[in-house]
């Protein structure tokens, strides 16, 4: 075990902060990290808008679902698939070629080149003593959240990061057993099913400590109703209006 | 600077692996740390396939476009968007409700949560003395590649990773002027785009350098070729017949 595997193996998502400011200087550390994580045959498909000014947070808390440590933390990333970039670049290099950054493979380049760059980020504020938490909830009014940050065509908000110095040491959440993720020379459906049972009774002892005994829902019950809900139905067509995965 | 930002900031990706196995033992503390990546609500809707077999490998390594360090490092992972498990578990506490696995939201949850995980998995690696790269060629022939593997419906390969000692020191690649992909409080098309010629500039110079002037081809060309390749057009097809975006 070396000092990075101890610092992965101890992540935990924060949730709320100091009111201490994270510096310029470890702000282009995380950054700078960031860009050094993989990506697609170097396309760099990805934008991150650092919100710092508290009107804005509080706007993008709100969209995002009212969520308080939006708006607490001293900087919220938003991390952005981005092949506008790369088509402003192009244009006049590819003259009068037909070019493809409509496509789904794009748009899963892009989407994965922001990922990458924002978990190397992650990891970098923690290894600083910062905390950070992931925020699914900018893609709650997606819309009204692409415009408020400005963003072009070719550009969609993937998720938003909370970072600042933590104010709280959460426990940590059990994850699935390793032997239903990981799988030798083909996939098992058992294998990624059947450890289910083991983890459903892990979570469930898990949350009665956690609660005091009031919780005490197995992981597949709360996974089922979160299935059951219709949540961002818009996605698909707010991706169509800003030139995604025409083809 | 500490050792973990410095490894961060260290990242080559590897393309020629000495003939030196990786370990179970390490295998399990790579995965075990890309489990504990952040996942969106605990869906943790991924797998990762672990190929080891050289036949196996091999007809990897044909599928994903001949990259001969796929066939030649001792594991090769391929990091899969998985819904399949999460739709199979739930089936029971879901009873008679309609449940939404089939998003373009639960798409980009999945396909995040793969790549948040995978980035772990390639610090971990790195932190462990390893090297490794990131292969999208796994797309190449998607659908032979998950028949081969035997994946399931709601299930696709986001892409491979090959894991293994270095037997190479490459030079590092420039990224990006960091200005370029972090933008204050609002996105700015003209920071987004102007840096970029200077980033022109700077991989003319890198390209002249370690090709002893053979190359010199500005980024956004290179960029230009890329995008008019009509590469993977077969995506958005595929992960219709495997269940993805039907809404």
């Amino acid at each position: 075990m070396n000092d990075t595997l101890t610092l992965l193996m101890n992540h935990r998502s924060i949730r709320k902060f100091k009111d201490t400011p994270v510096s310029e200087e470890q702000l282009y550390a995380i950054i700078s990290a960031a860009q050094m994580a993989s990506t697609s045959s170097n396309v760099q498909a990805y934008s991150v808008i650092a919100a710092t000014d508290p009107k804005l947070k509080k706007q993008l808390a709100d969209l995002a679902g009212n969520q308080a440590y939006v708006e607490q933390c001293p900087v919220f990333l938003v991390w952005c698939a981005d092949l506008y970039r790369l088509k402003q670049v192009t244009a006049a290099p590819l003259q009068e070629r037909e070019s493809y950054e409509t496509t789904t493979e794009n748009f899963i380049v892009a989407t994965v080149d922001a990922a990458l760059a924002a978990q190397n980020a992650a990891v970098a504020a923690e290894s600083l003593g910062l905390g950070i938490v992931y925020i699914g909830g900018v893609r709650n009014h997606i819309a009204e959240l692409s415009k408020l940050l400005d963003l072009p065509e070719l550009v969609y908000p993937v998720f938003g990061m909370c970072i600042g110095v933590p104010d709280q040491e959460p426990g940590q959440r059990p994850r699935l057993p390793l032997e239903s993720v990981l799988h030798l020379n083909a996939y098992s459906r058992e294998q990624s099913v059947e450890p289910v049972k083991d983890y459903d009774a892990t979570m469930k002892s898990y949350l009665q400590e956690r609660t005091g005994g009031k919780k005490d829902t197995p992981w597949t019950h709360v996974m089922a109703d979160r299935l059951a809900e219709p949540i961002r139905l818009h996605m698909k067509g707010f991706l169509d209006s800003k030139g995604f995965m025409k083809k």
